[in-house]
């Protein structure tokens, strides 16, 4: 306990900053009433009327009149997904009122494992943003589909809670729940005997499956993608965590139906899961969660609540974060208000972080551990016979098995397609819009590559490729030439990680992503920019995908359906198997 | 985990018993709808459609088209003050829909310590009542000012929080935490690092003081008793629980504003804090507080809120009670609706405990450990003349202090009087209404005597007395006469603890309390007829008050202003200290 936290609070001792002249946006009583807000360190001491906590030392912030609000809290949310590190993401964030994030840094972990994960908190120390670091619950993903960089078994999960920042288990997959997965249970277990939250993710569940989960001890879930799903959740002991990120926009499909039958809000959070940096950068972050639930009727108060109490509610982080009460972190946002929402000043742990949009001293680009750096390990430089799918070479019809990517979400689709066999090798079609898709292992283990036939990128020359891939983060490359698709790989693998799009053995954008493969020490700006010309540069390819790197993160994730591209092959996502992507040859 | 649970939920093992046809009332969501609840062991294993769950072995209970809600929680109560022993306690409010009570025991602490108060836990085991156990944090609550049968210090305290069914610290004192008591500070911290809730006992703070104490870490209060209140609890931090027992039925002043300006309900809950036997029998308890928040204006799924998750989120156990949700507690009652509002069954952990408002097998008496009975130690049988206030023999007036107690509150007002002297002692006069009263120390420690006059009782016979005495349980008495008083006392020594009502050396009515001296072993209907007959023969004393030993029993309290009576003496309890009640002789 502080003591001096107390004695301020008690006016006996000034506080070192006071934040007057606002209008107090109240979580908790669900009032907006004037006053202000009382700091001493990193906590508040009072909040409404502190005239008396006020000394000649008080460093007073004058709210004008504006708005005072907690600081935001994402519930949910993979910071690898801005391709930033940690620091520059912080930095970013804040900009936008986000003070705490609820992460498993899941990439980190699937590259470099458990400790990796720690030296990234230990690089996000003096940021002022706080993570509650929820431990990753399956790295890999599919252990028989995939290779990773590194695994999280129950004796290292069991370890990880006991970390500081520890606050809970992440994406407990239903299915896995259902299979009663031993590791997972008792994983599960230990989290609860810690008291932290088991977080779940539960796609597209039937009621028992649902149920399961549930009766197993998970009490979050962000996989809603419609009204339906959000009632199930409620009803059935899951707090709703609402997506409106990068990778899904579902705020209009899942708010409508809460605030229409007047469901108890109080369970209803907004996250974003994944942020790109361009979003970031040209959207916001939660502050843009809160203008879309504006937008679509919910309340001022309510729609705060949204991105604070209930969030910080749902990951049982109630006592720390996500409301303006004594003892809390002082997080607080100085904002405008509900007709043109946005904030103007953002302060983290006590300390004045960001004002009118700009971090006012931007972190200094960590030094990072040996750990985070040179992650990329190809056994040896590939070339283009790598990828190169031989049938008999007396074939000269291919019958294959397509996999098109929707043009609006990363989900694929089987298209069957016939291809031209030369010298025994398939042939891609850019007429029939079928390319060359393939994922090389990354990670130095066995240098696997796996092949396959991808549909609606509508690349028409040249290849992009990129160390991001959900979730193992080989190289995944889609093109039209199996010699720009070896060139592209090289070409990650000598940045050591990055996103490339190249053509006739050229590279016309990329972007470094030198932080385990995956993260850039550049700011969100400068990155933004580099982002915004590799997907020029992919346009000029022929992709109809805005950012198509996205997508392609996700195609390598064997439970996202139909179709997914590991480097063990060509994986039929409900059958949970690799298959042969050439149905026949003649 | 239960493997079992999982695969009940999973329909692959039949449930226990399944409740069917019923509306479920749902405060998770926020909905009424059909449906029923899946039961396996003493967990839920699914809501909703539950058809599935079904198999020649499950017991079916048919709501018969009735309400379906979570078993009611009261997030603070002292069960002692229906003077039942803990089986007959639960047995009592099971038969109300009352499923967890959040409590710390306190009167067994002050009389026997720490142990006593996991003999009663052990002694509840199996009544189907969850006991949520928050530990007394101020025992005796006035160290220099009162002797209790036993102390908590903080190292008692710390180990107390390691109980298998500890949740918390029970009503930190505002005025302590104020003084920046050392031991209760390490109390807090102690709470703080088990994830427990700190509970506040906060009355009548200004906001600075209101503020040290939710800096210090406590997060309830119940002790509101306006509007104004209310919004201070909510705005700054402590979840509200709102009171509509016994001994303060406060909720027509605390529930408006609440409802009037729409604040913030899910932090708002309903509690009793001292329920009488009779109000129990007679009203009920918190389908009582249901009707009152109906009768207010709440609306049905609210005032079950007020009733199940807000108080189960106030107190830091919603991962095990206070819902319908798979793995949560089988606690569920099955109800009328809002017009005409009573619990027509209850299941308790599983197993159906109350039909119709009676329980179906009532606990058997416990065997009490040796340290829960003969625990009333007088040195030596009192007589009449330790009752007597001397003053200089050759006086014969005396000008004193008269303890006038409100005629609907326990609180006392200063009156000034006049009272004859003979023989240098002071003398009682029922015609201007002023009594002897005085507390004896039972707990065989000292033997004091402390002696004042009261007003207010307007009794004119006899005397009454009662080993229930706050927060010390001293026996406390209060008559006409010397002689009734002492008789009074010593047969309340004889009874090992009881309340009685005597004159002229005869008992008119008696209420044995043989456990502690505070608790009684008959049904809470066999008692509240007792007590409704002594009573009825304090009333043919005179007595003006109702139910005259609740309001004597917090006579002795010396933190309820403005006077109180200890065995230290007449207390003034602005200054906290001892004084003359005599200002003069003449």
């Amino acid at each position: 306990m502080s003591k001096e936290l107390l004695d301020v609070a008690a006016g006996e001792r000034p506080a070192d900053k006071a934040i007057i002249n606002g209008n107090i946006v109240n979580v908790l009583s669900g009032e907006i009433y004037e006053g202000g807000v009382a700091i001493y360190g990193d906590q508040i001491a009072a909040i409404g009327d502190i005239e008396y906590t006020i000394g000649e030392q008080t460093e007073i912030i004058d709210a004008e009149g504006n708005y005072i609000t907690p600081g935001f809290v994402d519930a949910h949310i993979h910071p690898e997904s801005t391709s930033l590190a940690i620091r520059q993401f912080a930095d970013l964030v804040l900009e936008h009122g986000t003070t705490t994030i609820v992460t498993d840094l899941h990439e980190v972990g699937v590259v470099a494992g458990e400790p990796a994960i720690e030296d990234v908190l230990a690089e996000n120390a003096d940021t002022g943003l706080n993570i509650e670091y929820i431990v990753p619950s399956h790295v890999p993903f599919s252990p028989n589909l995939e290779t990773s960089g590194a695994i999280f078994n129950h004796e290292i999960i069991s370890k990880a809670l006991d970390h500081p920042q520890a606050a809970g288990l992440s994406e407990t997959v239903g299915e896995y729940i259902w299979r009663r997965t031993p590791d997972l249970l008792a994983a599960i277990d230990d989290t609860l005997a810690h008291k932290y939250v088991v977080h779940g993710h539960l796609p597209d569940l039937d009621q028992k499956h649902f149920n399961v989960a549930i009766a197993a001890g998970v009490t979050t879930d962000h996989e809603a993608i419609s009204a339906d799903d959000v009632i199930q959740r409620l009803r059935n002991g899951a707090y709703a965590l609402l997506r409106d990120g990068s990778a899904a926009r579902s705020i209009g499909q899942l708010l409508p139906v809460v605030l229409e039958k007047k469901l108890n809000d109080s369970r209803v959070s907004i996250i974003t899961d994944d942020l790109s940096t361009t979003d970031a950068v040209d959207r916001g972050h939660l502050d843009e969660a809160v203008r879309s639930a504006l937008k679509l009727g919910a309340g001022f108060i309510q729609a705060i609540q949204f991105v604070t109490i209930n969030p910080s509610n749902a990951s049982g982080i109630a006592t720390k974060v996500g409301a303006l009460a004594p003892r809390l972190r002082a997080d607080i946002n100085i904002t405008t208000g509900p007709d043109d929402f946005k904030v103007l000043a953002t302060i983290a742990g006590g300390q004045l972080k960001a004002r009118d949009g700009r971090i006012i001293a931007p972190s200094p680009v960590a030094e990072h551990t040996p750990r985070l750096l040179n992650t990329v390990h190809l056994q040896r430089p590939v070339t283009a016979d790598d990828f190169a799918i031989h049938v008999d070479e007396t074939a000269s019809k291919a019958n294959v098995i397509v996999a098109d990517v929707l043009p609006w979400i990363a989900i694929t689709q089987r298209r069957d397609a016939q291809l031209e066999v030369r010298d025994g090798v398939i042939q891609s079609d850019v007429d029939q819009d079928v390319l060359y898709i393939a994922q090389v292992e990354r990670h130095g283990k066995n240098g696997n590559i796996g092949k396959a036939f991808q549909g609606g990128f509508h690349i028409r020359e040249g290849a992009i490729a990129s160390s991001v891939g959900h979730d193992n983060h080989n190289i995944i490359v889609v093109g039209t030439n199996l010699e720009d698709l070896a060139f592209a790989v090289n070409r990650v693998a000598e940045l050591q990680g990055g996103q490339v799009a190249v053509r006739n053995g050229e590279v016309l954008a990329e972007v470094p992503l030198p932080v385990l493969g995956l993260l850039s020490d550049k700011t969100g700006e400068e990155l933004a920019a580099d982002k915004h010309r590799l997907n020029a540069a992919a346009k000029e390819l022929g992709s109809s995908i805005p950012d198509p790197f996205i997508f392609l993160s996700f195609i390598s994730l064997a439970a996202v359906p139909a179709y997914a591209v590991t480097d063990h092959g060509f994986i039929d996502v409900a059958q949970q198997k690799v298959i042969d992507p050439v149905s026949s040859v003649e």
